[in-house]
């Protein structure tokens, strides 16, 4: 009978194996879920390094096509990572951290078996964000292209100076800008650098594309929050060298004239949070967001 | 036969009438529309004050039932207040603007008769701006309630004293705080008074409630915008007054324990604008966005 | 001999007489005073409601005259307050705080004769702090004048509109501006209303004037430090009101064409410190400075 | 008799030698100098490249040793370097701008014989500037010293990670800071890099030094102004790695542990201004610095 069988079949674990505590709890996870009656892929060739335990290795294209959840075990760094590889195959993810709990890792290692009882119950919230596509353009070439969870960067290059570039938004003219940099946000990005260069929080259930510039040589520069059904270029002026940055974890070196083109992904990425998650909560917690003076 | 009928078949102006420049505007623009074929309806009871010519005088209610288009002669401050009241019968307006153009007042005077041709041939394009409802509770009951097309202010009352609120998206803590108060605003209104108080541009394709202090204590204060489907509440701490502005055209006085409800309005104000129309240059040529310092 | 006199031979107690915790600190201090062989002043006529103690009332012209030492039990609004009215007396004042420690009190009321002890033997270090003197004049004449600690403040007034005036440096044209108004700062008080405003801190060993705009119309606006030998005006337009705020504890109400001429006073205040007094510990504790978030 | 001697008796040009613009002037200025009566010097080795002419050629020791005066010719950046390289030897200095003014180069090409005659007149009214001496230590080595007119500044190094630093004034914890890096900058540079990193303008007669992060990662930082008397230092956690960039012209590459150690200069740079200079206009014309949006 289909009510028999049960919630998330299959399970993929995701974690680095560099960390004898990661691997630990890699193992203790696999283990529940196995005698839960789970089907467990473990993300990566080492697979057969838990000890104890004979667990399927897989490639995350296999995870894609096969797991119905994956579990990343690691910081917001790893979840990210994992959600930019597995986009396109719509599993949704749920972050363990080995820490203190993360912008997007909601379940602490110490708890974190209760948690999937609790998990495989039904009860947490799947929460669905946005995921920007970029590409690098040359002569009509596209030489590049990543997603982004959080942000793409542009940003000075190995010279130091000031770059200068011009923003379109469906080849419409914006300005042009003599800057650091630029970061293009998604709401989920908007905790995360962009908060840093003065950047508004955007509440990631709103989707949109926040621009903000990275030390802008205008006085008069101000962040702006832009429909995600659009299309943004940011085009090099010659003789400028920058960089783009994908969240942090994948970069390309830009020459001048090089065009880099941003718009919303067709994917998204499913967050699964723990009953009583609490987005604003979050905020207060890890941000200490207008967290009052200690002289009230 | 239907098509021999005048797009826009009947018009109202609106304007101030302390203004003999205004007065002068009217009186042309009620001319040309009668001449064209137009029902030309004058809000106010001075329709009669226009000199050689025979209008008839109607107030907004009758305006809203009737009109088809209104033209508003004034600055932005005047079209907010003539979108305020007509926002419930979903009239497109057109603003013609005295001296320099406005952020929502698009046609110049000295060109006015040629864009009302345009207009008249259906070349502008209309855009729908959102609105926000807000709601003054005191002891259970609703003692004020106002649209805002800019913002829903609250701020420091007579005593001039910082005040302590709490804030509360459906129903959930986002924090108390201290400062001298909250800006809430549309899209529309974050070029407005947002905008000094360092808060980000949201494009008006958006919607969201942009919600932005006004020098807050915590310096880990950072303006937020939330999706427009929440109900956002302010609610006083007691002892404390302030005051709620709404879009700088009401307000009304804040005790202690009164709780402000601002959400969005179901009713949205729709804007026409000429052929060529562009927000980005708008933003460039009002508020010397992004414009480079002279050192370059 | 001279020796055998004690440090601060005569010592003034300041404090809110409605408060009876307050009451009771005062009390304490002065019997330790009195027995510790010192003359004792309390401020206010109600020297008598001290229980069981005959302690002589004095006025803060006779303190000014009489006293070695203020000691002020209270908050920092309390001891700018006292501050204010003794700065034409060059007394040094100590701060006894009744919670948790103010910018300006140092000493906890739980620590309070520990404190008063070590403060005797000599061991607390003198700071001197700027003041600001500000005059009102209207016509050709001074209709008002005060000293501010922490910053003089022209805000909008009752109507709530923004206010346009023109500054000058020495009669030099700085800007013309409309905002809500304008923040003159102490070092002081960089760290009071001028940080909400998103001025900077300003170490108090320095001098200058901080110039603070609060939501400024133009977007280039920036906080600017000027020379403490300069004379600053601000005039207010034509039409416009405003009120000017002294420390947040006197204020007056200004017409268009009212001018304010702000300058350092002649006079400063000294504060005592205890000994590890360190102003950057105090900035990271009162206002978590720079604390980071706790993502890390 | 010694009043006959023409005022600046020596005076030093110095220019870039790759523009056939600046050669044009620098020759002009030469021919000038000469037939009133002055010794000229011409830096670097290119004298005898000036056309008609025989002018001597010197090195800016020996500038600094014989010069009075000395002339730059090009833009703010080659006067810093100018500046950076004579500040030992206190000889005054004027900038003559190829193009449009800059913050430090007041006279315009269009019109510096008239300026020279009434320089020479004695009219230019001479104003000190600060400098920064910065050093890089390294297991008790000093690896490398350097002067700065505008700002030290620590920059992320090659990874583009975020870097963490320990902030000390005179050997006083200050905050440990995770950012793209740090600026520490005089009145002078306040104007320049940290005005884009949201620091305030410093007046540049007052002396100071103004440390704006780059960034930050705590909501709650905020630019410091110190007092010059004051060293300090900025130690790199191990493990990480950065550049520290002085005025833009020199850089060195810091790693973990490394300490940079920032005071005031005993040097100082004089600017010699044109009669009816006025900084704030220059602000103004600059910077834009608060220009009014166009729609008042």
């Amino acid at each position: 009978m289909k009510n028999d069988l049960p919630a998330f079949g299959c399970v993929a674990l995701i974690g680095k194996y560099q960390s004898a505590e990661v691997t630990e709890s890699l193992h203790t996870l696999a283990q529940w879920l196995h005698a839960s009656g789970r089907e467990v892929l473990i993300e990566g060739d080492s697979a057969e390094a838990l000890p104890g335990a004979d667990f399927e290795s897989a490639d995350f294209e296999v995870i894609g096509r096969r797991a119905k959840l994956a579990v990343v075990v690691g910081g917001d760094g790893s979840l990210i990572s994992a959600a930019r590889k597995l986009a396109p195959y719509d599993i949704p993810l749920v972050g363990v951290n080995q820490g203190r709990l993360g912008f997007l890792t909601d379940v602490a290692r110490s708890g974190m078996l209760p948690a999937m009882e609790v998990l495989m119950q039904g009860q947490f919230r799947p929460e669905r964000r946005a995921l920007l596509q970029a590409s690098v353009w040359r002569s009509g070439e596209r030489l590049f292209s990543a997603l982004a969870l959080n942000d793409v960067v542009v940003s000075k290059g190995d010279l130091g100076r000031m770059i200068e570039f011009e923003v379109r938004v469906d080849d419409e003219f914006v300005y042009s800008q003599r800057s650091d940099g630029l970061i293009i946000a998604t709401p989920t990005g908007s905790t995360a650098y962009s908060l840093s260069a003065n950047g508004p929080i955007v509440h990631p259930s709103f989707g949109g594309m926040l621009v903000v510039p990275l030390c802008p040589h205008a006085l008069s520069s101000r962040p702006i929050l832009l429909d995600d059904t659009s299309v943004l270029s940011v085009r090099l002026f010659s003789r400028h060298d920058a960089r783009a940055h994908f969240d942090g974890q994948e970069n390309f070196n830009l020459q001048g004239d090089d065009c880099l083109l941003i718009e919303r992904s067709p994917y998204c990425v499913t967050l699964m949070h723990p009953p009583g998650y609490s987005y604003f909560s979050m905020l207060r917690e890890k941000l200490r967001w207008s967290e009052a003076p200690k002289d009230v």
